[in-house]
C-alpha cells in the first residue's frame, strides 16, 4: 500500500489560518511542496467553520474516543464527524492514511510548536526530526484523564502543530507562513525517511505535561481574577516560587507558591477557559532518542 | 432630572474584557470611581455573551435603526434588545440616561481610542476633553451608508471606546486596565463639566472616515489574499502610494495605488471580514473646537 499522510486544518472551526491555506492549496496545488508524498488534506470540522465557532456540540479534538465509535450518536455533530474521518482516512479506511498531522492555532504565545499525545514511538521519532530541523519545542501531553480523545491518536502516528499567538477567526500573514513552513518541513522529513537513509538526532528536548491550573473563581464558579501581566505571553519561560500568576481588580496578587519550578504552556488560551485551564505546567527534559522509536517510524513509512 | 450615564459593555458578546470588568464592579461597587455621577451599567447583548458570539441574529451595534423601532420584530434577538435598551435607558425611558458610553475591544492594533458617529456637538465636546486628558485619537465615523444604527446614536450624547489588539473571547490585564482608566476618565470629565468651570481645549485632532476597502476576493467572493505583513498592526500610521496592502500565497503583492495619503484604522478586525472591510481609511485633521459644541455638552449635563 502506498504511504499517505492525512493533513487536517480547522479541527477547530475558528482557527482559520490553516483552513485558508488549505482552501488556497486546493485551488493551486503547486502552492505547497509535499516532496512527492501523497496527502489527503481535509477541513476537520466544516460545520463549525461555517458557524465561525470552535465546535457545534463538542470539541472535535476530544471526540476520538472508543465509546463514541462504538455508539454512533448521529445527533452529535462532532461524534459523527470523528467517525466519518476515521472511516474515510483511518488506517483501515476507504482512503487509508498512516500519519495524521493536525494544524491548530492558539491565542497563547506558543510560537510554533509540536504536541505529542502519550509516548508513541513513531510520534516521538517524527517530532525529533522536526525539532532537529527547525528547533521547535515539543509538548508531551500525557497523564491528563480529563483531556482525551484527540484526533491524532486514531492514527498510527500523528502530531499536532500549534502556532500562536493569534486571535480566533483572524487571518494573519505570519501564522500562514509558519503553518506552510512546518507543513513542508514535516513532508520533507517524511520523504527523507522514505527515500534516503535519514539521520536521526541522538537526543530531543521534551516539555512533559505535569498538570494544569485553573483561574481563581468566586463561590459561584465565575472567574474572579485574570492573568497577571507578568505571566501574559511568557509561555516556555520558567515559573518559580513567588512569581505572579493572577490579579484581582482590588489589587490582590495571587502568586505561585510551590517549591517546584515549571515551564508553563498554553497560558491564557481563550478556548481553555471552559476546560478550567488557565495554563499548563511542564518539566523541560533532555531525552535520549531510542532505537525503537526510529525503527517504528521507518517501519510505518516503509509499510513493513 | 438627575444626570445619569449609561455604561454598556458586551454590545458584542465576544468582547469580554468590559463584560468581566462590569461583573466584578457589580460585586464590588468601590472598584470603579464614577466621581459621584450616577450610572447604569449594563451588558449590551447578554444572549450573545452566553453563546460566546458577537451576536445571535444581527450585529446589535447596527440595530438601533428607526425602522427596527417602528416594526418590533421580536423574533430577532438584537432588534428586540435594541428596543429594550432604549425603552429602559433612553432619554425618555424608564430609567433615563442622557449620555451613553459603549465599551468595545478590537483585534486591530488601535490602542485606546474613541469613535464618534456623525458630528454631534456634545459628542465632539466630550471627546475633546478626553483627548486633552489622555491623548487618545478620535475616529469620526461618517458618510458610510452601509454602516448605520449604532447604539450611541440613540442617546443625546454618546461615545464608543475601542481598545485593542485583543482576540475575541480573551481576557487580558492590559485591556481591562485600559478600559477602567478610560471609564474613570470619562466620568471625571463629566463630573468636572457638571461641578466646576471645566477648561475645554481650543483644538482637537480628528481622524475623519473617508472609506473602507475590502480584501482581495476570487470569482466566488472568497478572500484570496491576506493582509501584507507590512500593514499588520500599523493602525494610525500613514499609508502612501505603492505601500504594500495585501499578499497572495503565490507571492503576488497588492499595493496601494492612489495618490492620496490616508491613515488606516481597524486593520484586520476579525469581525469586519463579514462586512467586507479589511481596513478603513481616514484623514487626520486639526479642528477648532466650536463654542456651540461646548455649550451643547454643558446644557445636556446641566439639563437646561
Amino acid at each position: 500500500m502506498q504511504l499517505q499522510v492525512l493533513l487536517v486544518a480547522g479541527t477547530h472551526g475558528n482557527e482559520i489560518n490553516g483552513i485558508w491555506l488549505f482552501d488556497e492549496w486546493n485551488k493551486s496545488s503547486f502552492l505547497i511542496n509535499t516532496h512527492g508524498i501523497k496527502t489527503c488534506n481535509v477541513i476537520g470540522n466544516p460545520d463549525a467553520k461555517k458557524a465561525g465557532k470552535r465546535y457545534i456540540h463538542n470539541d472535535l479534538n476530544r471526540s476520538f474516543q472508543e465509546e463514541s465509535f462504538l455508539s454512533i450518536n448521529s445527533s452529535n455533530c462532532e461524534s459523527a464527524r470523528a467517525n466519518e474521518l476515521v472511516n474515510l482516512y483511518g488506517e483501515a479506511g476507504e482512503n487509508p492514511c498512516q500519519i495524521a498531522l493536525d494544524f491548530h492555532t492558539t491565542t497563547a504565545s506558543m510560537g510554533s510548536c509540536l504536541v505529542v499525545y502519550g509516548r508513541r514511538n513513531a510520534d516521538l521519532a517524527l517530532a525529533s526530526l522536526i525539532q532537529n530541523q527547525l528547533g521547535l519545542p515539543i509538548y508531551l501531553h500525557e497523564s491528563d484523564q480529563k483531556q482525551t480523545g484527540f484526533l491524532v491518536e486514531s492514527w498510527p502516528c500523528g502530531l499536532v502543530v500549534e502556532i500562536g499567538p493569534i486571535g480566533q477567526g483572524l487571518l494573519n500573514s505570519r501564522i500562514i507562513s509558519q503553518t506552510k513552513l512546518i507543513l513542508e518541513s514535516l513532508m520533507e522529513q517524511i520523504y527523507k525517511v522514505k527515500n534516503v537513509n535519514q539521520f536521526f538526532p541522538n537526543k530531543l528536548i521534551i516539555h512533559r505535561h505535569i498538570k494544569s491550573i485553573d483561574f481563581p473563581r468566586d463561590e459561584e464558579g465565575n472567574i474572579d481574577g485574570y492573568l497577571h501581566s507578568q505571566r501574559q505571553s511568557k509561555d516556555w519561560q520558567e515559573l518559580k516560587k513567588n512569581d505572579e500568576l493572577f490579579c484581582k481588580l482590588n489589587g490582590e496578587i495571587i502568586r505561585f507558591e510551590e517549591d517546584e519550578t515549571y515551564i508553563p504552556v498554553f497560558i491564557n488560551e481563550a478556548a481553555y477557559v471552559e476546560k478550567n485551564i488557565a495554563m499548563s505546567f511542564t518539566k523541560r527534559e533532555l531525552w535520549n532518542l531510542k532505537k525503537e522509536w526510529k525503527q517504528s517510524l521507518i517501519d510505518l513509512i516503509h509499510q513493513k
